[in-house]
């Protein structure tokens, strides 16, 4: 009896503990992209959590902790299929109409409002907090790009691309695509998604200026 | 003797007022720059400005307005040359050279440390002040790509380039020189201007990509 009754007690421990560290993530994204870093206090997270503010502390040893796991999470959750679809990429015979496809759903993984007010919560904070900038650079739109470059190294070994610098030919595919609407978003603080014809302007748009410079003719 | 004294005051007392409004913006810009908008207290700009406080609020009636004037005269003082620049682009005939060498002058002014951090200010207060990010897209970016596009399609009719979407070729333009540099700044917390070769590399890669695509041929 004792070993049948332990095991299911440290189980629902450990699912509570598990629940209980997933409200307070939740609760804090929450608060700290409502308030901003600055605005943000553990009790305000520990009420919207539903946990006392010990739990919280239990949890995670102070705000700062707290936030760079938020932004941790949130980055790689978006980012790592992201960087799955580019090492994908594939070669259907038609580039344009596989670059134009990678972009748009690039684009709508990206253009989520809560990465979008993320991002802009992480550049407000970047001289407070410059490694988190450069973790969310990293493991974002660095990794991104990194992948790209990758991904057009091999489209030029197939003789599709022309390429003398892959690294500054995926930068210019990757900002080609982004960079009008983020930076739009990131200056006017709209966190719409943009509208489904506007994704298809950038993103064809940026393929067609892409391919018009490193096609293979 | 009455009339003759009476210029002289009033006229040293408007050099008086005009310095102090001054020596309030700058001691501001520093104050908000170093610590954002939430840390920033009209005491301490009074302090470092070398007035009282209520100097500052005659000048200015709160920190939001003096903070909306500080963004207001930075983005101005570094976004009217560029303007005047565009919408001056030469035609020497070599539009490879003319357009690296614009390039690399609004990059140059761009990427300044003072606009850098302003920039992250007012990204990281959008949300807050959507008006004042709006400010900075119109009088910055917004201006900049509008005065491109007009560039652009003079240099169509004169039959240099061939574009279908002028605005949208302008925005590329802009963004092929500028994300890279600006988007890392922005995240990773930088502040120095890019090295000389870095930014002829953004600058000339960035040109041979849109003549790539928009060269009349």
């Amino acid at each position: 009896m004792t070993s049948s009754s332990k095991i299911p007690t440290e189980f629902n421990d450990e699912r509570r503990s598990t629940r209980k560290h997933r409200a307070i993530l939740g609760a804090a994204a929450t608060v700290f992209l409502r308030n901003g870093y600055l605005g943000t206090s553990m009790d305000e997270i520990a009420t919207l959590a539903g946990v006392s503010k010990q739990t919280v502390y239990k949890h995670f040893a102070d705000k700062e902790r707290l936030f760079v796991e938020i932004v941790i999470s949130t980055v790689n959750e978006i980012s790592d299929p992201v960087h799955e679809e580019v090492l994908n990429l594939p070669d259907s015979g038609d580039v344009e109409a596989d670059l134009c496809d990678l972009a748009r759903r690039q684009l709508a993984r990206v253009m989520q409002p809560r990465l979008l007010q993320l991002r802009r919560l992480v550049i407000g904070e970047a001289s407070r907090f410059p490694q988190l900038g450069r973790t969310f650079y990293e493991r974002g739109p660095g990794r991104t790009i990194a992948a790209l470059a990758t991904a057009f190294e091999r489209l030029a070994e197939r003789g599709v691309l022309q390429l003398e610098d892959p690294a500054l030919a995926a930068a210019q595919f990757n900002w080609l695509i982004m960079s009008a609407p983020i930076n739009q978003a990131m200056l006017l603080g709209r966190d719409e998604a943009p509208a489904p014809a506007d994704l298809n302007r950038y993103a064809h748009g940026g393929v067609r200026a892409f391919l018009a410079a490193y096609r293979n003719r």
